[in-house]
């Protein structure tokens, strides 16, 4: 995901030119994102451009207010340059996400820490989708009048949602556990902040997880890695030779129809014996608690029966235990079938299943191993998220991010004028 | 996989004049592979290449024996050009391949065609690995010595196999229905062909099946394709946008070891419920036919068995057809789990499930409708193989042609000697 400076000839033509500028900008943010803060002395030699055209760059990104002057460093040789790095104030990206249990809403800075974060508990497959929305838009637009207060833009929102999803038209084509199918969910939300100014996308759930994933190992990541999200339902989002797999209609990554179990459980999708019907939150839930038990009530927050859970298993309440080893036994089989086929790097284990971690680390490698047909598991390591439920809020917010690092032209400068550059010409030719 | 004229500005080194001249002769080359013969003056303006460009081209890809002066082609308006096409009688390139039952080797030319085939029946797993490969090079022999005959030069040979390989280093890591583990392959051809001068490789059966199969749907070809291999162990060629996913450490593919059937038949690698035990050839044969039947025969030839079974489903035989009924059940299962998680463009059946076509077709895409989250399978179309079981063979050796299409400076001149090239520096400048 990174880039190398343009070596391109300019001069041939204006269009030419404005490309060369922009691509440049995007080697420069995303060099001082991926490296950490530097002078701009450092920024000329470690990018290969040369100084001038630096300093040139970095006033432009300063006044679209992406990056900003920082401390002084002192460099070894020669006089101590003004650090720059990237500004966390003025540019950022909402995540939000329609799921089975709640609502939410993040908002991410340009450096990637997380400046707002909503959830609203609400049985959403009980409710009308567009009581669903209605509810999301406010709940929006409380957080984006929050960060208008604060003169703090956003660039972007991202919708996550649990199922299929036409990304061009911004339609969910259908989510079986929310009951919903073909919500034109972009359109509405569009239409309930009274149409912005920036885009909004919306897209599969494990999807974004798997990109907060990637995000979350910094510059030098893995390019195949496998996000399983963990709640009600159970999505896959992989990432292969570096590429998020989507499939030829966009329909890849339904890890949780995986049929794992001749004659298991009914699934909400109609079908017997799906890897999420016997791994899935209510599969763990049922199993481990009666009826009318709190952890059992989605309009509870789900972390907090999560804990509760997490309690029990500590006090080793075996009704509890026996459940989260049978969840381990049928995620083994599962993760087998896709460390089979997919050998990836890192196979790691968001939502709910990372509040297991204490109970299944262990087994769960072990099982792998038996159930992998290359040695030692094909090289592939577990890992378990730390990113809690809020995985694909950051993945969604990041992909808009990301849009940016590769424009920042993208970011109207502070005050609204485009700003003009007339060294645009001079632009070295290598 | 098609490139298209390189336009940089030559003049600046000799390195970057060969570059330029190496990409335009690939561009020519791939030209005519993709679109058929034509004149000089079509390629020049197909290409955008000058017409002095592409005279000199085509003279040194003649003269390297790769393509060939053809039929007069009458052009609607101007004088009649000669047509140039691929030269089908020079170059070639050999796959080979080591499997259950057999050991297989075919010619391809660098039209396509296949020039000689030969397939030794061969029980390889109840024979030691040194003397498998003795018999291989003594097949590759045979060959080799017909085309030195007919002066036809082998660009390369590629050996399939079934089982876990080190592309890098040629060797097999493990074939568990060859009973094999760490089997130096590429070292010991090399030696037993008298170390040629071309490249040896090594790689999986199904990748390589997969790339056969991306080949033969031509220009026009899907960018997310599965492949099956049906034989006594069941592997999968997964092409997943445009490039072939070889997983992490290189052993992504296992299909044949998804566990798909709790409680299953145990399979040759010692695991239960394997996709490959359930569906694979023996699993089919067993359920088909007592013990002494000539079709349990591994000394016969596979396709001639598979003949016999074909002519016993025709005329009605009930076990034969409950036999084949079995299969496709589980068949469904596992294709569910791909198309499910990689939502292909095309499920291809490769091997002897291509054989079971006129049983299995129809039933099977209503199953796979069945076992797929997303409507109508995802969009997924099921095709069956009309390789036969030369998939791999032909996979292998376009692998190699298709480094000659991508560098034909690969080939030396018919006669030996380096072409020299005075008019490489009349390239034109964009």
């Amino acid at each position: 995901m990174r880039s190398t400076p343009t070596r391109l000839r300019a001069g041939s033509s204006t269009a030419d030119q404005l490309t060369v500028r922009r691509h440049n900008l995007s080697v420069v943010l995303s060099h001082l994102r991926d490296r950490g803060p530097r002078s701009r002395a450092r920024l000329a030699e470690e990018t290969g451009l040369n100084k001038a055209t630096v300093s040139s760059l970095v006033a432009e990104l300063v006044e679209r207010g992406l990056v900003r002057e920082g401390e002084v460093e002192r460099a070894t040789v020669g006089r101590p340059g003004q650090s720059i790095q990237l500004d966390g104030d003025h540019v950022v990206a909402v995540g939000a996400e329609i799921n089975i249990d709640y609502l939410s809403v993040l908002v991410l800075s340009l450096r990637g820490s997380v400046l707002a974060e909503k959830r609203l508990a609400l049985d959403t497959a009980n409710v009308e989708p567009a009581l669903v929305l209605s509810r999301l838009g406010r709940l929006l637009g409380t957080v984006l009048r929050g960060l208008a207060k604060s003169d703090i833009r956003p660039v972007g929102l991202t919708i996550a949602v649990p199922g299929l999803v036409e990304v061009d038209t911004g339609v969910l084509r259908v989510a079986p556990n929310l009951g919903w199918a073909d919500v034109a969910v972009v359109a509405e939300i569009r239409r309930l902040l009274g149409d912005p100014p920036y885009p909004v996308l919306l897209d599969n759930e494990a999807n974004l997880a798997a990109l907060a994933e990637i995000e979350a190992q910094g510059p030098e990541r893995s390019a195949d890695l496998i996000l399983l999200t963990g709640a009600a339902g159970v999505g896959g989002g992989v990432v292969a030779g570096g590429q998020l797999l989507r499939g030829a209609f966009g329909f890849a990554g339904e890890v949780g129809h995986m049929r794992v179990r001749s004659g298991g459980p009914f699934c909400g999708c109609g079908r017997q014996g799906c890897w999420e019907a016997v791994v899935g939150l209510n599969a763990l839930l049922t199993a481990a608690a009666s009826e009318h038990d709190p952890v059992r009530d989605p309009s509870l927050d789900v972390e907090q029966r999560l804990a509760e859970i997490g309690s029990r298993a500590r006090s080793g309440d075996e009704r509890v235990l026996s459940a989260i080893a049978e969840i381990d036994h049928w995620l083994a089989v599962g993760a087998g079938i896709l460390v089979n086929v997919f050998n990836p790097q890192l196979l790691v284990l968001g939502g709910y299943f990372a509040a297991l971690q204490p109970w299944i680390a262990g087994s769960l490698r072990d099982e792998l191993r038996r159930h992998v047909f290359a040695a030692d598991a094909g090289g592939t390591r577990v890992a378990f998220s730390t990113l809690g439920f809020s995985g694909s809020l950051r993945g969604g917010a990041s992909q808009v991010l990301d849009r940016v690092f590769q424009d920042p032209t993208l970011v109207e400068p502070i005050g609204g004028d485009r700003v003009a550059h007339e060294d645009v010409a001079q632009e070295e030719t290598v």
